[in-house]
């Protein structure tokens, strides 16, 4: 981002002037600058004050300023261009670090199918901006002060509706945690589960790698629960001693299996007579294609279950909102939780988002891409059903993305690197299996940022890759 | 906040139209929003979508969903108003909480003397909405995805650039981590010395009680170490046997002491023979009224210093952004904390930052305002040698509070009660000394978001109430 305009840099700047030196003034400016540069303080690119600003700071004539700039400039450690003022030079300084050495060009770029993040194109720039700038117009002044740690009311009111309606969640205002995306809510709830002395956590296995990262670095141990077309197995928590578990019902990462229903009771009972929480992670749950929307678990226990979601599926995973639905036991712990983190979430965009959701431009929104996304999805399965019918596609009614299990003696690595040669990002699933050695090895396929052309090239060439392994 | 749109909720309402069943579907459709209502799944204020987007989703007649809306706004659930939609009421369910009883009328407010917030009615408004536009304007399409861990690039640029420049901090990009608040950066902190094995924290006596309660949830010990005229009483770190130190050397909190220079000296010395690390607070650098700006300590010993700052004294605390310059050995472990916290912070708003420090506009804000809290300061000053001449103000020189010590046998709770009575609000000091017993009983007085008259009419009634003790 190229800063805008060229004047008016803060007048403290810490260059000591002695006036009883014996050094002269402009010498000790030259020095006080030099010293910066080489040491890394003045960074490349800093744009220094105008000669006018920084003379009168320091009490100095300003020819004092110009010819100690000029000076500089011609020792190569500043530049200075009409119109947009001096800024420092790069130069070799002791920090400075090497640069790596540029990777052999690898060819054109034909798809990248990445996985979990929505197409940016469809981001609603101008109706998001229209309610941040309403925000900031009409937010009373006693509100710039630290924002409340569980979230602002607007918003909780806010999504205590969206939740309730759209989700099933039982989401009252009073029991909404807002985050900085799912992953503090994670976070902050494997701290709450510690200090309440669980020692061990339920995952499913396969899951979203990230989460097992951030389930052992909270000090909990992440006890694999396979999963199979029925979701989670809940029958094997009888055998594993965990204190809580964690599932994606609706559509497990990454395999996109859908919790059944008898399973939906079983885990509620288990969790009830254990007196064990679930967390429930509804990542995607606003792209349903081909299914009947299936109600968030929270909705049958929520005194038993934290439900999880976020605005990075369907606006985008920059904003970093996110939100709990947590049982009433808990939410005080919780909030005390977030507070000693990191004290609350930004207030401005926690507003906008309370707006964008009651104005209807969430629904809006979410109207706009269904569509958009359910059609790549169709591109993609019928893409591989013509280039890589050996392979399988799993999770495919919901989500963004696809698991696409390969065939029998088919490396994931290898399809990866032959694909790549070609053009062709796709994700390995192994890190995703608690032993990184799956069951069901395969590759993840992210659609939703990709045009269908893109889509039809890239499981052409990815077609192509298999057949040369 | 009310919301300003009335159309367009999503479409996947989860109550359930059985076209099989023998009962109506209107009466459904009633039965299920009923429900929904009482159980609190539609909280209170909810708008409900159109009837024609209801009965174009559920594929019904949209007669039959604006018979089932009348009859609920007959039974008292929902309300309707011609122009802004149908939203559900306020009814007593189950899981609605008991009110609180309302308080006592304290009578009329005539001063709160917060402390540690500026003044919301500087917050520069406009130039920051213009500034948070043009990112959504200009932040290209790959950018809409997990930001980095450790900030933005152009924001980590912008700061390297400032703090070097303003604070004689040695920053540059690559040692610089983004993060929610300071609080947030003490939070990594903590949990990347604990992850090293430090288990004892020595923390300033008296600090910022939230600070300390930060430092114990996460699994640290915090130790005590006294503050005196001079700052930190470096020489009983030798003494305490702690792994590292956390320190506010240009002004601490509360008592506004100042590092002197020897003890700067020390306590780098002390860094180093231990390899120790500090962890170096400068919350309200930007705000110095008589005193020759004191650089960051991290200027003289970048390996060993952990320099921390935020907006929230500059700004607003309500953005929730901060910062730390670490020791390059730490950055990798601070940038993985951070990531497992919450991956990222938010983008737009480290970006509209970015363009706010380079286009010279934070310099231009802070112009504007270090004269204005400069004024209120010196009114304070001079109404406490007025009203209350017994008490002795403390770390008058800068930031945008005072410590006013009491006169022996005046305790701080009874003081506070009195001036509540009279309608000002002070905060007693006793929660940042570590033993809750102060030695030097004081009261805190935030003076920034005061007028120069509020000011004065507080004083006089602290004052009275101080006499009638």
């Amino acid at each position: 981002m190229p800063p805008e305009q060229s004047n008016g840099f803060p007048p403290d700047l810490l260059i000591g002037i002695d006036r009883s030196a014996r050094r002269g003034l402009r010498a000790q400016l030259e020095a006080g600058l030099r010293g910066a540069i080489q040491e890394g303080r003045l960074a490349t690119g800093t744009l220094l004050p105008p000669t006018r600003v920084l003379a009168g700071d320091l009490g100095v004539a300003r020819s004092v300023v110009v010819e100690a700039y000029g000076q500089l400039a011609a020792e190569g450690y500043l530049s200075a261009r009409q119109g947009s003022g001096t800024r420092v030079r790069e130069v070799a300084h002791a920090r400075s670090r090497p640069r790596r050495a540029a990777r052999a060009d690898p060819g054109p770029v034909v798809a990248r199918f990445v996985s979990g993040v929505p197409d940016p194109a469809t981001f609603p720039r101008r109706s998001w901006g229209r309610h941040y700038r309403a925000v900031l117009d009409s937010t009373p002044d006693p509100q710039f002060s630290y924002p409340d740690p569980q979230g602002a009311r607007e918003l909780r009111r806010a999504l205590a509706g969206y939740l309730g309606r759209v989700r099933g969640v039982v989401a009252d205002p009073s029991r909404l945690l807002v985050c900085a995306g799912f992953a503090q809510a994670l976070a902050v709830t494997c701290r709450v589960l510690r200090a309440r002395g669980v020692e061990r956590l339920g995952i499913e296995d396969p899951c979203f790698g990230f989460h097992r990262e951030m389930v052992l670095n909270a000090g909990l141990e992440a006890v694999p629960i396979p999963v199979d077309d029925d979701g989670l197995r809940v029958g094997e928590l009888r055998f594993a001693d965990v204190g809580a578990v964690f599932v994606s019902p609706a559509h497990s990462y990454p395999l996109g299996a859908v919790l059944s229903p008898a399973r939906r009771v079983e885990l509620v009972a288990w969790a009830r007579e254990r007196d064990a929480f679930v967390i429930e992670d509804d990542y995607d749950a606003e792209f349903r294609y081909d299914r009947t929307p299936v109600g968030a678990l929270q909705g049958l226990a929520p005194e038993r279950v934290l439900y999880g979601g976020s605005t990075s599926k369907t606006l985008s995973p920059l904003l970093r909102l996110g939100w709990l639905a947590a049982p009433a036991e808990l939410i005080d712990e919780l909030r005390r939780e977030k507070f000693l983190d990191d004290m609350a979430s930004g207030l401005f965009e926690q507003l906008a988002l309370a707006r964008f959701v009651e104005s209807g431009d969430l629904a809006r929104h979410l109207r706009r891409v269904r569509p958009l996304y359910r059609r790549r999805r169709d591109t993609l399965v019928a893409a591989l059903a013509r280039w890589l019918p050996e392979a399988r596609p799993r999770g495919v009614a919901a989500g963004l993305h696809l698991y696409v299990e390969l065939p029998e003696g088919v490396g994931e690595a290898a399809l990866a690197h032959a694909a790549r040669e070609r053009g062709v990002h796709i994700e390995e699933a192994s890190w995703h299996w608690a032993d990184r050695r799956p069951p069901l090895p395969g590759a993840i396929l992210g659609y939703a940022s990709l045009s269908e052309g893109a889509i039809e090239r890239g499981v052409e060439a990815l077609g192509a890759a298999y057949a040369a392994l």
